[in-house]
């Protein structure tokens, strides 16, 4: 195996990610399958795999060609499902979860990946990583599918912390617009923020408040704020990043997931249901496989932790070959960006901004 | 036109509803059309139709057989969307809103039906019909499509109120289950609180507060609790009743439906695509019907709201006459199942039982 830290250092070409390759349901054979596939279509990557070496090695050199784009660390330990964060961040070393982490912390690898538990992977982000300067909640942010021209909306926080405040709300915005910028490509994207009506707001005092913060900032940090938005809107297209609380955030994301397996497997069903309709969905084969691609919650795996010094992608815990593929993608292409630098540039300039500003009360903690 | 008071009093056979004629985005003959359809398949229907008699009588006699089972009301004001809830409450008098409820009110109507803005008919339903003794805040509840077998899952609150505490969340809980026995013939229904994990809950002190007292009732007033769901839960098939605050439910409720949309409208998109595609759909016509028809939101049009002295429908502002035709028939339902009377007895019931309860709190307002 080759050493990756100096194809790193090196800044151009070779793209060093670290990956988890325990922790997933479904084992760190699929975690090594779904690198292959990524290895296989981008000679870019490389990898820093963590976990029990052993079985690691005997799973890596099944797959052609990939044991020299891959540096195994040993870590015996593992996360499971059913750790609580609190255990995990007293009792994590040695895991497979915080070595991974440990190679963004010292700078060996841009990026880091993991299928485990995620309020386990978020609590040890916050103490290894460490938040920017600025951050109060760090937030996960997801792509979802939607009507807009580029076919995503970016939606946070999604689960990372079950409050927010008003200031909190502001810095997910700015996260949003900036994971927007570098992960859609668009370069002054419209944010809103989700309520339950777009009219009138009635109670909840921190939305009103964030509602005054996002439009002061909007200008200055050169995104389009489009004010409250509805459940409707996050699949739609009359913005682009959806700002919002990260329980209300995971109820919605978890329920958007729900609606269309359940669509999915009613379809499956339909099409099963006679002769006539299996024939149908012979001949449909080529549109239904482009519809399944453009909602496959597989394709658009991958949370992203903003607010840290360093990216790291929550994969499902459930997913397959296909879906660490997917993540696997995301974090190259962040990495590639310079995402996180230029996060953290956005967020140290608006709160120098807001500091600055004489009408504005300074609540940054 | 025929007194209606006599028949409905009479208690069985005709079943009487007052609908709302104005306020929907589509205007009174949309409701006149839904009515008319639902009177032809249900012989046991008559209506109170509230607004301006003039327009409403020339919309009436144009369907055959209406007039005779319709008496109109004369109303001259109309409930706009854009209307304040709280200015409805003070100056809504002599609008067809207000004049529907009244029936409600004094007793010549079981059920109310409604298209128009949601805020303004909550708003003025607490103040004529008031809340039923126990309830501290009425809440909506929907039929959401389901993995289950009965095809729905009931969820509450969807936009009621946007807060809610543990003792309003044990109400929604018992209301759920009044209107899942009722409204989907479910003996002992499961009941869920949704939540964003199911094994251990950080924060939201409400929530936890609101898992005990929903626990402590369960045996006595016969459903069963499944504990914490997620939002993947509310088209599943591990409980019946989900219940969570108004603002979480709203949001949810309309990922769902902007989900399900968005799919719909790519599902044609994929099936318009080539001369393939477009023969598939043809064969699979009837299989597609029969899953638009499972999923189409206007077959389950109509939210209700629970915890009044009297039941409200309120149905999409935007229903066409499919729409406002099923809210009919669910108001039907509702009212020859003497749903609210059994709501009422089972929030009563609950109440003396917490008060009797030696170790509960009692924290009813």
């Amino acid at each position: 195996m080759t050493s990756l830290q100096d194809l790193h250092s090196a800044g151009t070409g070779p793209v060093v990610l670290s990956i988890d390759a325990m922790g997933g349901d479904r084992g760190p054979a699929t975690v090594v399958a779904g690198i292959a596939r990524s290895a296989r279509v981008n000679p870019h990557l490389r990898f820093l795999l963590h976990g029990p070496e052993d079985e690691l090695t005997r799973l890596v050199s099944k797959r052609k060609g990939l044991a020299e784009r891959c540096e195994i660390r040993h870590a015996e330990g593992v996360v499971s499902m059913h750790d609580k964060p609190s255990q995990v961040m007293r009792q994590g070393k040695g895991t497979s979860m915080w070595s991974t982490l440990e190679a963004v912390r010292n700078g060996e690898a841009t990026v880091a990946v993991s299928c485990g538990n995620t309020g386990a992977l978020m609590a040890l982000s916050m103490v290894r990583l460490r938040k920017l300067p600025g951050v109060n909640r760090p937030a996960i942010a997801v792509l979802w599918p939607s009507r807009n021209p580029h076919g995503f909306n970016v939606m946070l926080d999604v689960g990372a912390d079950i409050r927010a405040d008003a200031q909190d709300l502001l810095q997910y915005a700015l996260m949003g617009v900036s994971y927007a910028r570098n992960g859609l490509g668009l370069p002054s994207p419209r944010v809103g923020l989700l309520n339950v009506g777009t009219e009138e707001h009635k109670g909840r005092a921190e939305l009103k408040e964030a509602f005054d913060l996002i439009h002061g900032q909007a200008k200055s940090a050169n995104f389009e704020f489009v004010g409250f938005v509805e459940g409707g809107d996050i699949p739609g297209d009359i913005c682009d990043v959806i700002v919002t609380d990260g329980f209300t955030g995971n109820v919605a994301l978890k329920t958007g997931e729900g609606t269309a397996k359940l669509i999915g497997d009613l379809l499956r069903e339909a099409f099963a249901f006679s002769p006539l309709s299996r024939l149908a969905s012979v001949l449909a084969f080529t549109s239904l496989q482009r519809l399944k691609k453009r909602i496959d919650p597989r394709r658009v795996n991958g949370g992203v932790f903003l607010g840290l010094n360093g990216t790291v992608v929550k994969s499902h815990g459930a997913a397959d070959a296909t879906g660490v593929s997917a993540a696997v993608k995301l974090a190259f292409e962040l990495a590639q960006s310079g995402f996180n630098e230029r996060l953290a540039a956005r967020v140290a300039s608006t709160l120098e901004a807001q500091q600055d500003a004489p009408n504005t009360n300074n609540t940054n903690g």
